[in-house]
């Protein structure tokens, strides 16, 4: 019943997205949204100042370390994608992006982590209470770039996100060192953790231009299926890709307990000896030399992260079928690529 | 030179504030916004409720320890000081208690306290990762409760409120260990991290209310300085009050190398000798038995603790003026005595 998953060296081609035979990437997006994106990184860099000045250094180096700038591109895709030629996108984009920064610093408090995006984490440098207070003051901002927005129905987008997140956030904690947690209540974090914010990024790019509710529920839900399948592929990344590729240790989520899909199809599939691994190494935590790569044969045994895998296609598919009811457009390609390579970069 | 302060026994009568000789409390102010207050209180528990349930466990341990929910009575009264009839104040109340909450749960983080208003503070029982993420749960549910309000002014107090505590939260991160801190500095730091809240609080009164700016801007006054008398007072009793009568333990700051303005009064009066004490129990954090009662008693031989609450009366002067501009009412009075008692609770 095992599965061979090869993660390197057989992805898909990126005919299907409709952009020719060469491997999906995010280039034709980014070049798209390029001069958006130049203005949303002023905003950014403007909007972090403060007169405190270790809020700008330690939100600028976790802002400088960049990472993809994923969130605010889709604002800016899918604002384009609507037609919009005004220049809302640019603060709220801002705005998405201060969210995320937040929540990241204080993600790696409660995770403790050391790394991020493969430098040392404002935690390990600054300490935890620094992280915590400044991922408040940029929570803050984020609520002052939405004001300043001033639509109630954007406010509503993205108060309601950030309180979704935060709840997924905390469910993740309670699902934490638990083998035997669901599909359903592991969906139900990477949901509200990662794609809810994903989804309200895509949708205020409808809600800016005016367009009606079938467009912005088609983008809320490429943002939502997108994100899905991107927290998905990560979570199988940590069993497979190599840290200079992602810029972490592979096996993070395995050293801190955290249960994501392979570990939760390796348990449904295992029998009781297995189970008895996992529940010493992830629910005890009472890890050994050995262990992650004993983890690692035990997915490849039962298929669980070539299967992982194919649940992200499934989640890609519904986001690139959501952008149906858009015409044809350059924007649109290279956000139905985008898919590709969210699930793509597993090989 | 020195000063002998009585920090009990010696309490201004309320003949100032109009009431008759009697301590000054917040009694006749619980009185007069009680039913409003009942309101508040069941808005406060149903909003904070989630499907997620370690979210209204840890916050109703917070929020059942109770506190005096002196913001949410602050706008409270001062809508009715405001003439207001409407239902606006219930809701924009609690998203202050919120705020507030979420403010509590990360400060305890940030200074790994173990106690707060007389019991096993949150961290204590469910961890520092549950206490940051539930305080973000409920920071995004203050914003889903002024998105709810739908007035941009309010949003815009609101939101900048927030930003302005998180700096002073930051800031005062900065100038802890810091006993050559300037009284400038500490009031940056007092009136952003408790004052600000309170002024947003005040404010609020006068615009649910539709009132003139000249009195929105007396209510802010009113708050802001009240806020500042407030925490002067606060950070006083830490020297000088028993654990029971405020649920902390004396001496939390001197612990921690907290920089308050009695630390502030005692360096710049001291001589060389006394700074190396300071230096070396504040700045180093080595302390020794004795050394909490050795602080106390430089305190009080330079009038410390004494002239603290001098500069709290003073701010408290400006507060009970600012109402000057409102007709009298029972709660003008009643909010004039709650100056009086904010500064009289440390006799």
């Amino acid at each position: 019943m095992s599965k061979v998953v090869k993660l390197h060296g057989e992805g898909a081609n990126v005919a299907d997205a409709g952009a020719g035979v060469r491997k999906p990437s995010f280039d034709k997006l980014a070049r798209l949204v390029d001069a958006d994106m130049a203005r949303v990184n002023q905003h950014i860099l403007d909007q972090m100042q403060s007169p405190v000045s270790l809020i700008p250094q330690l939100a600028g180096h976790l802002i400088a370390a960049g990472g993809k700038r994923l969130r605010p591109m889709l604002v800016c895709a899918a604002a384009q994608l609507c037609g919009y030629t005004g220049s809302r996108h640019v603060g709220l984009a801002a705005c998405v992006e201060f969210i995320h920064t937040a929540t990241l610093l204080h993600d790696d408090v409660v995770d403790e982590s050391g790394l991020r995006r493969g430098q040392e984490s404002a935690n390990a440098v600054w300490g935890n209470q620094a992280s915590v207070l400044v991922g408040d003051f940029l929570f803050s901002r984020a609520f002052q770039l939405m004001t300043a927005d001033g639509q109630l129905k954007v406010l509503k987008i993205l108060s309601d996100a950030s309180a979704v997140i935060a709840e997924g956030e905390v469910l993740q904690l309670m699902t934490a060192n638990a083998p035997e947690t669901s599909e359903e209540d592991y969906l139900q974090v990477i949901r509200s953790k990662t794609a809810r914010l994903f989804a309200a990024a895509t949708q205020i790019g409808a809600v800016v231009a005016d367009r009606p509710l079938r467009e912005e529920e088609a983008l809320y839900s490429y943002g939502m299926n997108l994100g899905v399948a991107f927290q998905l592929v990560d979570d199988v990344l940590d069993y497979s890709a190599d840290q200079a590729a992602l810029g972490k240790t592979v096996g993070d989520d395995f050293r801190e307990g955290k249960v994501t899909l392979p570990v939760v199809l390796a348990w449904r599939r295992g029998d009781e000896s297995e189970r008895d691994f996992w529940r010493r190494t992830i629910e005890r935590l009472e890890q050994e030399p050995g262990d992650l790569e004993q983890a690692m044969a035990l997915m490849t045994k039962h298929g669980a992260l070539a299967d992982s895998l194919e649940r992200a296609r499934h989640y890609g598919a519904i986001a690139r079928d959501a952008l149906g009811v858009f015409p044809e457009s350059d924007v649109k390609a290279a956000m139905l690529e985008s898919v590709a390579f969210v699930i793509d970069r597993a090989y």
